[in-house]
């Protein structure tokens, strides 16, 4: 009920999670009057789960929230505990950056870059619903009867939508860490014919450091050298924590299996969807029955705590069942639990529901971002609330929306298939879902989306002179590299026998000469007479662009013929059941969907390659039509 | 339900807030096997209203707890962001410390200790019921079905049992500071006969410090020189922060009073009780109707916050009343509510039923401790902790409980008022309740307690040693200035012409010299040859012992008279029923609430001196009888 009438912003966030703090430094530093709405200032950007940030793709993700100007990566680079780059055995395409945090910093320190935000305004209360008029957004009300009104809200929810946590047989209403739960929210989004489903998600125990044997377990260290998230950050130099690597067990695993019918998720009394590349430990045992192991990182919450994170034993068996799986792990026979593991279940839409922009189709006003979407993990969480947050600022401000295409982004990637195909299980982000991988790397995420950030009035002078200069320099030293003439004379010949690599008959620019597999940058610095001092991040991408040249140009013809279909727009009136030839299901599904080009057209499950054609045509006829 | 037999404790602590912690902390530290249980890990001994420790009376407390090997004073040295000495224009009995504290920090490192403490085990639980067999505590139950056998129970559930928030019109089930209330567990008491009641206590709004006007407020720094509140924390030097000082005024009063019949408090629809002494600004406005202005106290929560808090303006009006009041005082004309102001109301007991040792009289090895009692103030429920703690760990030892009397601690007036007393509103210290306050002063509460807690074995050698070394040397100093004759050569009387002192006629002791109350132990220093340089921490206790001996012995005449009423042993048997000449409302008081002593017996409200007198002649037929 309203109680009294609490005053009036632009763009309004529901949630202080990853998504919503993204959002809401986006728009306020684009000038939009915003408050951000949590229902406790002290659980701002929390890790209810794992303590890290970043890992592979995730990183990826990381890199482009922070080259578009958002917090992540600078936050977690205040923050990080240890780091390391992941999957340096690979190609670069997949090398990705990881952090763990020190959880309670690093929610402190966004807490404390939300206080400082010009334009934004913070509130601890429980937002209880929406108001609605004519299927637009026109403001909120909160537990305590104020009403505030607004010209758009940004819904980042998290697992807070009457949510259950459930432990075994055990379940109750309760939010995520042992937090309040929002059960009155949802509501107003039924009555506005948004279809909500249950998607569940769960976390791994919590152990005492004290209990745990780490002379039994691997050490994890991180990496000598570190990279930071953020672009902006200078070199980072810090006293890292060690992780430690152990083993569930053959008698781990029968422990599992005989417990198996008292999982909720397992003897059907929970039906909800968990992720399926985030599994808890009893599925991993009963779907690879075969594999007599599964990896268990113990990874510590923070620099000044004994709490120590269980990875990849997370886990909605009965408490009991949980504390004896656990002691069977080697290092671990005498863990003590301070916090259960448990699976949770909330409310979040069917993405479907959403625009490219993240704004609901049939909502004016309304956006969706984080876990409410359907997704799983901080990152994704953040990269949707980035977005959602500037769209929400570009409609404010009567500009077009920002589109990031799977071309240009792993975040383009993540909310097109959200969008586009819908999921029926927590997303997460993956390298394999990015087509376009070779192109969009951690690595070059600045080169990528510094200027889009920079035209949204998100990226400072400060990161775009860093940008620019970072830019300039490595198209500078691939200038030279192709300039710079390597003679085939003997002094030449023996050094590149002497790398094993075979001698020169004539003589080879040294961006030629790096491209060889056997040798790289760096390697041929002693034939390199004009070279100067550059940077590691700046001497990668040079080697990156150079060794890699013949499969970044087959991806970029890949990308210019992708373009094509997307660039091919669908006229937002067009009535499906006037195209001739197409399916039935290819008909219901588009005029569901209402994709905004034929690539996405292409990409909706239940329209086939046929249908595509069919509609192209149909297509052509009709913009011939209305240019006569 | 029980799901499962999860494990046995000595010991189990019910909440880890400031009572919780201190309990837990003693308990283990004695050697018991203790599990304290928390419905939320991230919030160990937050700090949900004030964000300082100690305080006028309060102070005393802290000192107290820590002379006895409590954890509260280690931890604000380590945590605080200002330190001051309050009082100092006032006698050595009034002087109190007080620190603000850095919130997240003081939680953090409370939670690190708790995690290193041998004999403790944490668990994020929800306790739901306690088993009790035959009028004893047997064990406990949690939301997920664990079943933890125990010998006793310490009850610190401060103001989690059955919350309600209020503010104006609106109210709902909820915990503090936007967290989980435990809604169940207090049943189980119920079907113990445990007689439960309804307090409420509030805090005020926090704001945003960008959006406060400091040079318009008077500043508020800390000391100088840091006085530590641990005996045993080494010199501290810290950079402090600022606190600030403003007024409410005519302004604010008339729209306070406009709005006073939207109070729940006022208007009738909430009827617990408040703290009298820890009033909501509608209160003092309404209690207080001449006065003006009242002082309003702005201190940052944190060092690394912008949230500030509101000293003085608790309230539980409607929030848009709150915003209008707080933009009427000087310097808030713009401010921006963070957090609203808030009242609490909690299920809590009638402190009549406990023993002086904190167990309930009626049920064996149930301890409660903090708000629970009835009490308010993190410091009150601390040492509350300390003591149910102690004495809980006594019990399982064995051993006879500590009671600390009225002459030896403001713990023992606390407890005493409490217990003997009761109270009908939250109960807040005041150095007006402590009757032998000279000799209970904040600056000797190690000389009075370090044995106790030596004898416990809550005080280290590291504290014992420290301790010892303070009191030979100002016993050593004090014999020194007894010896040390001053004569009335000319050169002795020119300086104490000097000092405006009278000149000597004949030689006089120093210690004589220096109770004239123009002198002190510092200035006469060039009159004492002998003298070796002494912490200000001794050179203090040698001053006050010195010149106000004559006061101290006069004081120490009254305890001794006092204890020899507390020494009057009342056996538990005895049948008030057959003591004829004592009234009848004595009779039933005195049969409720069992006192141990003439001493509480007298303090029993409606039990009359005449009735004491009548008590005592029966008692010495009945000793003389037994003794037969």
């Amino acid at each position: 009920m309203i109680k009294y009438i609490a005053g009036d912003y632009d763009l309004i966030v529901i949630g202080a999670g990853h998504a919503g703090c993204e959002a809401a430094l986006a728009a306020s530093r684009m000038g939009i009057k915003t408050l951000i709405c949590t229902m406790n200032l002290d659980s701002i950007a929390m890790m209810p789960c794992n303590p890290n940030v970043g890992g592979t793709a995730k990183g990826h993700l990381v890199r482009e929230i922070d080259a578009l100007g958002g917090e992540m990566g600078v936050n977690i680079d205040y923050t990080f505990i240890q780091s390391k780059m992941l999957n340096l055995s690979k190609g670069p395409a997949v090398h990705s950056l990881r952090a763990q945090a020190d959880k309670r910093r690093y929610s402190q320190r966004m807490k404390e870059v939300l206080e400082n935000q010009n334009n934004l305004y913070i509130k601890q209360i429980e937002v209880t619903s929406i108001d609605f008029e004519n299927g637009a957004v026109k403001g909120i009300l909160t537990k305590n009867g104020a009403y505030f009104s607004c010209k758009c809200i940004v819904l980042s929810t998290g697992t807070y939508l009457r949510s259950r946590i459930i432990i075994g047989e055990v379940n109750y209403s309760g939010g995520p860490s042992g937090l309040a739960t929002a059960n009155e929210l949802s509501q107003s989004l039924i009555d506005q014919n948004v279809i909500l489903r249950r998607f569940k998600t769960g976390t791994p125990a919590r152990i005492n450091r004290r209990s745990i044997d780490e002379s039994k377990m691997i050490e994890q260290p991180g990496d000598k050298k570190i990279v930071p998230f953020s672009f902006i950050s200078a070199n980072i130099d810090r006293n890292q924590i060690l992780c430690y690597l152990t083993y569930t067990n053959e008698e781990t695993h029968k422990i599992i299996k005989e417990n198996i019918d008292r999982s909720p998720l397992y003897n059907g009394s929970i039906k909800s969807v968990g992720p399926r590349y985030c599994p808890s430990i009893e599925d991993k045992v009963m779907r690879f029955p075969d594999k007599n192991q599964h990896q268990v990182f113990i990874e510590p919450e923070g620099e000044n705590t004994n709490e120590m994170y269980v990875g990849g034993m997370s886990s909605s068996l009965p408490e009991e069942v949980q504390l004896q799986m656990i002691r069977t792990v080697k290092g671990l026979e005498n863990a003590e639990i301070l916090r259960t593991a448990y699976a949770i279940e909330y409310d979040c839409i069917d993405p479907t529901q959403l625009k490219l922009s993240l704004e609901f189709k049939d909502i004016d006003g309304l956006f969706g971002a984080g876990q409410l979407n359907g997704s799983s993990g901080y990152e994704e969480a953040a990269c949707q609330g980035l977005i959602a947050g500037i769209n929400a600022a570009l409609k404010i401000q009567n500009k077009n929306p920002l589109i990031l295409k799977r071309s240009d982004a792993y975040i383009g990637v993540l909310i097109d298939d959200l969008v586009t195909k819908g999921t029926n299980e927590p997303y997460r982000m993956m390298t394999s879902r990015a087509e376009y991988r070779l192109l969009l790397r951690q690595d070059n995420a600045d080169l990528r989306l510094t200027e889009i950030g920079r035209s949204i009035g998100l990226v400072s002078d400060f990161r775009y002179e860093r940008f620019k200069f970072r830019r300039d320099s490595i198209e500078k030293e691939i200038d030279r590299l192709k300039r710079v003439q390597i003679t085939n004379k003997k002094e030449n010949n023996d050094f590149l026998e002497s790398l094993g690599s075979s001698t020169l008959k004539k003589p080879i620019s040294l961006y030629e000469l790096i491209k060889r597999p056997e040798l790289d940058y760096n390697m041929v610095k002693k034939l390199d007479l004009e070279r100067t001092d550059l940077s590691d991040d700046i001497i990668d991408e040079v080697n990156i662009a150079t060794k890699y040249e013949g499969y970044i140009i087959k991806q970029l013809e890949q990308v210019e013929q992708f373009k094509k279909f997307e660039n091919r727009h669908i006229p937002e009136k067009i009535d499906y059941h006037e195209v001739k030839g197409i399916r039935i299901e290819a008909i219901q599904k588009l005029d569901k969907m209402r994709p905004v080009s034929i690539g996405q057209a292409s990409r909706i499950s239940g329209v086939s390659p046929a249908d595509i054609s069919v509609l192209m045509i149909y297509l052509e006829q009709y913009f011939r039509k209305m240019s006569i």
